[in-house]
């Protein structure tokens, strides 16, 4: 039996104002396998929509306002009705109650343009267990460099890339990892096209010199990090400090310690980069993970 | 009722080889607005899987083996599994024959990588009767010139950025497609960041001077043009001279004449870009259209 779960929303569109945005009347608990999307829902005919991914740790959605404030971001950047946060943290908390047995679990959330035509979006929060993350956390990952394509100011001259906006259309980013593979590694870092480092393709970056922690300015088109944040958050606790500030290469080779951190898979130390290996701060991960794991909001 | 016909393709792992690729055992009508897929495929959550949209005139795919063909290099740049040819020809008829009293109608066919962690792609072929373009045909379009922000070699140096597979990550498209509209204009011409022409969110260019016939060279990322190869069949039957081109801005600008042109509304003739009026070549865009539409195949 799945232990997933899956809260679909529903919406309804007023008929006296039909070019009003449409109200979340609430969310309903359904079969997580059962198929509820026909072949127009512009999620699957142009990955035309918006998500996050949440963590979850004994049933606490991990970070959910910033993530909600990023999916905000994100219908804003696609022309999407705003979402309800209290409809999204309503469904989010349900799917999260049935997962509460669980030391780490997921949530995603998804809302799209609905069916082509109409305008109606379609909405689900869908939560399951987490997988092992553990070697990954512990052993570290390698990794390879790939050009994104764009040059990193692409968000301020051409706003229609969507670059930070986190929408449904990810086949670049699975391109990436399939790349990233091939290559005999776990994963991708991108890179602009003038060389700045950027995100992973489902992640963000940071980069140790001795108390200093940096990742790449979300003004190079990249996702404001919600686990970046939180660890910054952390860390400046405990006497470091924190920037934003534009990375190029060199600074990830020379870096003491360096990570990719993302919801589910939290802080993953980097141990190469296109095959050159490099230092792995251990004890700090471990640190760093331990508070991730526990985060009770 | 809808005029809409859905044929889902259906799928066979063989479980004593679960790593060979899914055979495709056929095709099903069914109701077109049922929802099928579930919220785990990756269509939906990840935009990852590839796309055709084909004419149909009076139940007669038009120009279907090079849009079987391009489906074909889609799958194998995004690493699915090849389209088993047969299978979609058979579904494809079947959607057809359902439409064989429409002068003009379309037909999808998306192939998806499955719900996520499983080896059973999934597919359909979506066909209804198409739009009315005939305003778009006679009047022409209005189109902005919007930055793809890639270089023109990205597809050689970059592959992963898939520039030139047809994928259901269209988000960037629709947002050009929206954005030319706040613009106040129908349509967008994507360029790439050193300034060459592209194509359409979902058309390709054509320019006229005299008797020559140009459009950009696949060669920088975008998609080989079903119905642009068609018309330069055509056109050279006819004494025109065709080439694939490296084609700047200028080139648009001073062309005897200009056209989007694309499987469903076939050439719409450019009549401005960026708020500049040009000529509208009508004769030629009147007899253009009436060979594409009369196709039979």
């Amino acid at each position: 039996m799945s232990a997933a779960v899956l809260a679909t929303l529903e919406f309804a569109v007023d008929a006296s104002a039909p070019d009003a945005p449409a109200r979340t009347l609430g969310h309903r608990l359904i079969d997580p396998e059962a198929p509820v999307l026909t072949v127009l829902d512009l999620a699957a005919t142009r990955g035309d929509g918006i998500f996050e991914t949440l963590s979850v740790g004994r049933g606490a959605p991990q970070a959910l306002r910033p993530h909600l404030d990023r999916f905000a971001r994100s219908a804003a950047l696609l022309d999407l009705p705003t979402p309800d946060v209290d409809a999204w943290v309503a469904a989010i908390h349900a799917v999260a109650a049935e997962l509460a047995e669980h030391d780490e679990a997921f949530i995603k959330i998804v809302l799209t343009r609905g069916v082509e035509g109409g305008s109606t979006p379609t909405g689900w929060a869908y939560g399951a267990p987490s997988p092992d993350f553990s070697a990954a956390r512990e052993t570290g990952i390698a990794i390879v460099l790939l050009d994104r394509g764009y040059r990193h100011d692409v968000a301020q001259t051409s706003p229609w890339l969507l670059a930070g906006a986190k929408t449904l259309s990810y086949a670049i980013n699975r391109a990436a990892q399939r790349e990233a593979a091939r290559r005999g590694a776990d994963d991708a870092l991108f890179t602009s096209s003038d060389g700045h480092l950027l995100e992973g393709p489902v992640s963000n970056l940071i980069v140790r010199h001795g108390d200093l922690l940096r990742t790449p300015p979300v003004q190079h088109g990249i996702l404001a990090g919600t686990t970046q944040a939180d660890i910054f958050g952390w860390a400046e606790a405990r006497g470091y400090t924190t920037r934003q500030e534009t990375l190029r290469a060199a600074d990830l080779a020379d870096a003491d310690a360096a990570w990719l951190v993302s919801s589910v898979r939290h802080a993953a130390p980097i141990r190469s980069v296109d095959g050159v290996a490099r230092d792995v701060d251990a004890d700090l991960t471990t640190e760093i993970n331990a508070f991730l794991t526990a985060r009770t909001r």
